[in-house]
């Protein structure tokens, strides 16, 4: 298994937007055959930083994800609304460590 | 849905006592009656950064998981082998918002 988290900090004005536009990626991503999860989480203390935790089952998957026709929308979509560049974080699964774990 | 993720910077020396450590937490941890993930990841590019991944059904499910005998053990235990003062970051849950799509 393979989880990227991203954290991603958007200009205020455009939380909304962001949200709006997340939803849509995540609802296709989960659709995709090697995800497990696509968690969209807001900061508490910060409501314009954002976490999406992306857990695929393989380093391949997560890659094939970076090709579909709903990131690159996002990707293009989001652009003008981030506060400064997103970063993801690559990490291997220590626990739980059967794929059933992590598909609810 | 409250999700907290805690960064941790781990002694390179105590890697593995760390991960043991922390497993035995996971386990006690994901049969807490709030509890939804507890996932446990190990940074790729640096693999003495950790990454807790703790989701619970409320804030006071996440508040009473601090008091439990085993997180009240797992944070003495591993007290002496932290690089730097961890951090954990308190969120809100975007999506998916239903507690099925959350515990596997």
């Amino acid at each position: 298994m393979h989880v990227t988290i991203v954290e991603i900090y958007v200009k205020k004005e455009n939380i909304e937007d962001f949200i709006q536009a997340t939803l849509e990626n995540f609802e296709d991503s989960i659709r995709e055959p090697g995800n497990l999860r696509f968690d969209v989480l807001q900061c508490i203390d910060d409501p314009a930083r954002f976490t999406l935790y992306e857990a695929y089952e393989s380093e391949d998957a997560a890659r094939a994800h970076k090709n579909t026709a709903h990131y690159l929308h996002w990707k293009k979509t989001v652009e003008s609304w981030m506060e400064k560049p997103r970063v993801g974080i690559a990490h291997r699964v220590i626990a739980p460590v059967e794929r059933k774990q992590w598909k609810a």
